[in-house]
């Protein structure tokens, strides 16, 4: 569940306007190289119905997508030479500001739920309309950590699993060394932390562990818009794949989304996860062994 | 081949004036732990012979330490709640002003050469007075970048690796983007570029391979002063002990440098490093590769 919009952006390497974007629409085609996809979002009348086939062909099942009258939410950011923050222009929420997601029937025996950033009162509102899921995640961001703390706790309260930024997750918890916040949302709820880091990578944080997952050095990035929902999508549609909940599985699905998000950011909107095959995400996902590698004692 | 300093800093965690520091008192230290080290350094007629005896005690030997009437190098600086950057207060280059680095004849032979941060004109003549290395590695800063630039350049033409911090291969390169930055700063000559990202870890970037080493999130950071000499200090030690520079040892080598680096910023001054066991750094490492590890495909 999540948003699909209309994304302008301009990074220092060029810029797209209106290009198909949308937290939802990012997630999605990421999960889809490894799973079957419910979506959940809303688009105005205005929405490309060629994008709407494309995800179709790639097993997104659209029938938790609203189609309403009037215009598909609007996004318009651009990006400095470090591209790892967003500086947002302008923001037209149109049909998005009335969305309310229903969950459909069909739907509502999913056993892997990740709620986008969005009100975190209609975020709740989901999980209520999911009977009995094996994991739930969610996303956030500042807007809301300042806006509607209470109601986001209470969300906190609610899943397994959050996936979030690092500037975040400092400001949530009112601490600036990571592990400590860390702690501190653990204790709101979640039994897991999945730490955003940009090009530094992410943290997957429990109780007793801790696995660092690196980024992977790129040569030419082009977008960062969507990395975080593609590096979920590629997360919880590789932990559902396996139906597997294990620290390994858990560090492998890390890699997995980290590898769907290299992807995303070498182009614009999300052209670069169009047409990628099994065998060049697996390629990738070597690359990061590689990277990474260091023998034991 | 460094500094010996008086360092009074402040962290939001406490203070401490005229603590022992400097880049060749934390590197010294830190490579005793893996093998013989001979220093280069000059202190004044206030630095404690206690300090010295430590160093002496752990197999540094002093003989290319020069001892000048005067005051030995003050420097006064903050950290805030980021610990990630030191806000210089006051700096007092005393002796080591007309510091002229003198390598003694028994150290001619060295196989194992660090240059500390330093004017790259006195590092150009240490390269000089040092026969047929295996390995000479330097540091640099800003200051340098900035003000030495052509010199700076001539002393990196000579050596065969790099250790600085992510910033200064950005601001050296004059780009962004860390490999294209690292590829053009390994165009000057090293083939070895250590790229030092705080609590990010390290890259190891060499023309055709990469490796990015994770840093240990740590709930207890006191102090981090001295964190990139520690570092530079455990990587040499490791790679000097071994005789080996191998793709493999030199990743063991990046491990064991991140490990004593974590050590030292558990405590002010180089505390932490004054009796540390063979037991706890294996065990360090061996929380790294936990840290850091997931299955290959």
């Amino acid at each position: 569940m999540g948003s699909m919009a209309f994304d302008s952006v301009k990074t220092p390497f060029g810029e797209r306007e209106d290009a198909i974007g949308g937290s939802a629409t990012y997630f999605s085609v990421s999960a889809s190289y490894f799973t079957d996809v419910r979506l959940v979002a809303v688009v105005g009348s205005d929405f490309p119905q060629g994008e709407l086939d494309f995800l179709a062909e790639r097993s997104v099942d659209l029938s938790g997508l609203e189609r309403s009258e009037g215009k598909t939410f609007r996004w318009k950011g651009e990006y400095g030479f470090d591209l790892n923050t967003a500086h947002t222009l302008d923001t037209q929420l149109n049909v998005f500001q009335d969305f309310r997601p229903q969950v459909p029937a069909a739907f509502s025996e999913s056993e892997f739920v990740f709620l986008a950033n969005i009100d975190p009162e209609l975020q709740v509102s989901v999980v209520e309309q999911v009977k009995s899921p094996q994991l739930v995640a969610c996303d956030t961001m500042n807007f809301w950590i300042e806006g509607k703390r209470d109601e986001l706790v209470r969300m906190f309260g609610m899943v397994d699993m959050a996936v979030i930024n690092e500037g975040e997750v400092r400001e949530l918890a009112g601490e600036s060394n990571i592990l400590k916040a860390s702690r501190k949302i653990l204790e709101m709820g979640p039994q897991t932390l999945l730490v955003k880091r940009g090009e530094y990578g992410a943290l997957l944080i429990q109780k007793d562990s801790v696995f660092s997952a690196p980024g992977l050095p790129l040569e030419d990035i082009y977008d960062p818009t969507g990395a975080g929902d593609t590096f979920a999508g590629g997360f919880m549609g590789y932990l559902s794949s396996k139906g597997d909940l294990s620290p390994g599985a858990l560090r492998r699905a890390v890699i997995f989304g980290s590898v769907m998000a290299s992807f995303n950011v070498e182009s614009f909107s999300y052209d670069r996860l169009k047409n990628l095959t099994q065998g060049e995400i697996e390629a990738r996902y070597r690359q990061f062994s590689e990277l990474a590698h260091f023998d034991r004692l």
